[in-house]
């Protein structure tokens, strides 16, 4: 079946009432039963539930063949946690036909790749795949398709049961020797551990993986302990050096710098431009530097940000540190500067997934956003944007609140190069759809910007702002008279992966690239 | 069916798998079907979730006939909010065949007595029951029998879908027009706003009544914006000066010092009085005291305490700002000091009743109590203490997290005086079993001090530390021999409250008591 945007939706995957995307708030005041985790009653007093090892904890927690593990990406490229958790599960224990459902996965996880290889994990469920994984995943070798939600459509998922999380896995920065979680005073520090939330309250079981041990309560718990079932001390969750970077650098690359001033002055020609607006931001070179702009204009008109949410990193608590945001919601943490803010600095919140981005809540922060500032690796003249396949269409991205931050705010900016080496960024179709074109309302390049037609308001306030502005055909023409118009991909039918929108219909699926074979590509 | 504790359960209530009562920890280790509320979804991006009146939200809501609504009760005794919804709903919308399910319910909540008696509300569900609602229902005016339960019991009932909360009202101190409250900042502060935060996760439809309206986001807040369909601005939800009261002063009568320095001996002479102990105490005259001897003793053995939960009051936030004690975790605050403390002083946190409480959870901060001083009405020989009901068997009290302090901690220590005016408070049987006896260990009152045989270990304690002791059987001659025995009460067969023990098993019943009449009463 044909979706909304326009992709081609295989039959089979439509069963237990899944429909194909409709477009944006489609699902909009339909109920949802909330899934009915069973757990395990602690009535007798326990004086710890330290367990001896990761193979003890996924006995006490009956881990067995088939079941679905969930992990959280706090620790980003330094996460010790999945890989440690599979190895115990499979080649201790001996368990296969194994399901992961992570908040995102990474390079870190390239051992992961082996095990789907072997067929012992049989299914992916994620934002983010990239390395070795997503080679093998292209390739077909995953038994079943993978799923790829947005950050808001996972805890969505879970909270409608379409997810069943046998055992979660909470890597915890420090915990108590009873579960209670938070995201510093360890060696390992991550800030934020918004992502795990929901995983904790709608597991069966949850184990708590820790390299810091700290006494009864560690409080305010980010996980608490009356969710968790066990505690295992490790030597190490991650790697600091790859968990929180240094403070994110502005970009200085002049491209990026006019971009992100272009990016600026469309903001403030809009009418959400005003005291107490709310803003998100990547931290994409562009889009991080629009916030110097920003904070230019801001001073010029007077006026404050109201609050800020999403991925935090440095530059942002800086501006709460000088009084310029009145609070920062934060579900992750990118750098130290964030991670050393967040219940600290007066205004500094933590949030969980559900809180920041669930579609399907009673109103996510999302929701509420003014403006949001993004990346996209394609964007084509629908409007439609890609951050998950490659141009050679191997999975290597991840739409992370991408598109629940698109759906949800008033003002969606794409800031991108049109042109990366010899691919277009703005090009007649992406290689997959992950945010709908529905949910993006203005294009910033280096060539000129667009706006969506679906906002003619926004076409009249750049108007009389007189920012020149361009058809998003256009600039498509003029990439593709810059690098040429690429040659179309060659699938085969194989569905790899499935695209689910925020709110559970299918958005797209990516297909087995023919004829990709790893080995030949190495 | 005769009960652990010697109560006569009628069969007719031990239908759908229910069960009388066990013993403690009965349920340890068994597994719960977690419940699944009914949520509408809210996708699309709306600006403020303020309605008009409680009538509008109801509508909203889909209120009708039949219903469960749900309440917390951290305003206390100047609680509007119960009243105001109740009325909306019976006198403007018409509703009947009602069931309110409460945290606690008291003297403010009178008016729902005539609900009761015009068969406007058929069912009541709290912890406390006093005042004229405690009158009408012991005169079995109430369609269908009272459900009593602890502060622990509810979050437990709720989580496993015993009750279904159709529509939970929050009384929020502020809310922003999202839904997202907090406890300070308004004209009706109240601090914690612990037992609200289970309703808000388990209800169908959650509606927001506050008197101060703040700007998006409040945080951190106690609901979230997620869990809340709309808001309500009322002109008061409560009488400041009955909310939080000044702060709670220590007793100055002899005979209540006298019991308190000897509960704070029995605590010192237990292998539990370490560095790093917990405690919770309650706020009546003498167990508050015992505060006060216990930190002579601590400053004496050079020893901190590491953490106290419960109702929090002034006297507790005082040792945490002296540094003798390291945290303290807070479901509900009794006094101004504990209000403006929750969330301000370093190491003052808010918890979920089912943090505080629920034994069917992974491990609530009870179970990990040392110690628990409590007040009780009666104690009988058994050690099965009444904190419910009045020597004329009218319901007048609230279990409250009685029985689940007792349940959980190391070491439960009742305090009372032997007699109360005519009354004897240690006696052969309780009015009403509310906290078994096998979780009861020390009585301390006022003509000598009995531990519970079960406990050879305390009463060894006991014996080394040179502390006198007593069978309870004596206390009771005893008490007997200053006031009389009493004439037993005579009931009607009919059930008009059952109480339910923390697991769910059935601790007793209460009867219509014969031959009374309120009116001949007055």
């Amino acid at each position: 079946m044909i979706n909304k945007v326009g992709r081609d939706i295989p039959d089979a995957l439509l069963t237990n009432g899944r429909e194909v995307y409709q477009g944006k708030n489609y699902m909009d005041g339909k109920y949802i039963q909330k899934a009915s985790p069973r757990t395990r009653r602690c009535e007798k007093p326990v004086d710890t539930k330290v367990v001896d090892s990761l193979v003890e904890a996924l006995k006490q927690c009956g881990a067995k063949d088939g079941m679905t593990f969930s992990f959280h990406h706090h620790l980003r490229d330094g996460d010790y946690v999945v890989n440690q958790v599979m190895a115990a599960a499979i080649e201790e224990l001996g368990l296969k036909d194994l399901t992961i459902a992570a908040t995102s996965l990474g390079a870190a996880h390239d051992p992961i790749a082996d095990y789907i290889e072997e067929g012992k994990v049989i299914g992916i469920q994620t934002s983010g795949i990239r390395g070795r994984m997503g080679e093998v995943v292209s390739a077909g070798k995953l038994k079943t398709p993978a799923i790829i939600r947005s950050h808001g459509g996972r805890p969505r998922a879970i909270e409608a049961g379409e997810v069943h999380i046998d055992i979660a896995f909470i890597a915890a920065p420090t915990s108590d020797p009873m579960g209670n979680c938070r995201g510093i005073g360890g060696k390992s520090n991550c800030g934020s551990m918004g992502y795990a939330m929901s995983d904790a309250k709608y597991a069966d079981h949850v184990v708590v993986v820790t390299d810091c041990l700290v006494p009864f309560p560690n409080m305010p718990a980010s996980v608490e302990a009356i969710d968790v079932d066990a505690v295992v001390v490790v030597d190490s969750i991650g790697n600091p050096k790859k968990i929180a970077s240094a403070a994110a650098r502005i970009s200085q690359n002049p491209r990026d710098l006019m971009m992100a001033e272009n990016v600026a002055k469309v903001i403030a020609s809009t009418p959400y431009f005003k005291e107490g607006f709310s803003f998100q931001t990547g931290v994409g070179g562009p889009s991080l530097a629009a916030n110097l702009f920003l904070e230019q204009y801001m001073d010029e008109w007077g006026i404050k940000m109201g609050w800020a949410i999403g991925g935090i990193c440095g530059p942002m608590v800086e501006l709460l540190k000088k009084g310029k945001v009145g609070k920062v919601i934060d579900v992750q943490d990118f750098d130290l500067d964030a991670v050393n803010s967040i219940n600290q600095t007066p205004g500094h919140f933590e949030m969980s997934a559900s809180q920041y981005a669930n579609p399907a809540n009673k109103g996510a922060f999302v929701n509420s956003l003014d403006f949001v500032v993004l990346a996209a690796l394609e964007i084509d003249t629908g409007f439609n944007v890609n951050v998950l396949t490659g141009s050679d269409g191997v999975l290597r991205g991840a739409p992370g609140g991408h598109p629940d931050t698109a759906a949800g705010s008033k003002c969606c900016i794409i800031v991108t190069p049109l042109v990366r080496g010899r691919m277009a960024t703005v090009c007649e179709h992406v290689v997959t759809v992950t945010t709908p074109g529905d949910c993006v309302d203005v294009l910033v390049t280096d060539y000129g910007i667009a706006v969506n037609p679906l906002r003619p308001d926004l076409i009249e306030c750049l108007d009389q702002a007189g920012i020149p502005h361009v058809t998003i055909e256009e600039l498509k023409e003029k990439a593709y008279s810059l690098v040429g118009r690429p040659d179309d991909l060659e699938w085969e039918d194989k569905v790899v992966a499935v695209l689910e929108a925020r709110d559970g219909t299918i958005l797209d699926v990516v297909r087995k690239i023919k004829p990709y074979d790893p080995n030949q590509a190495e």
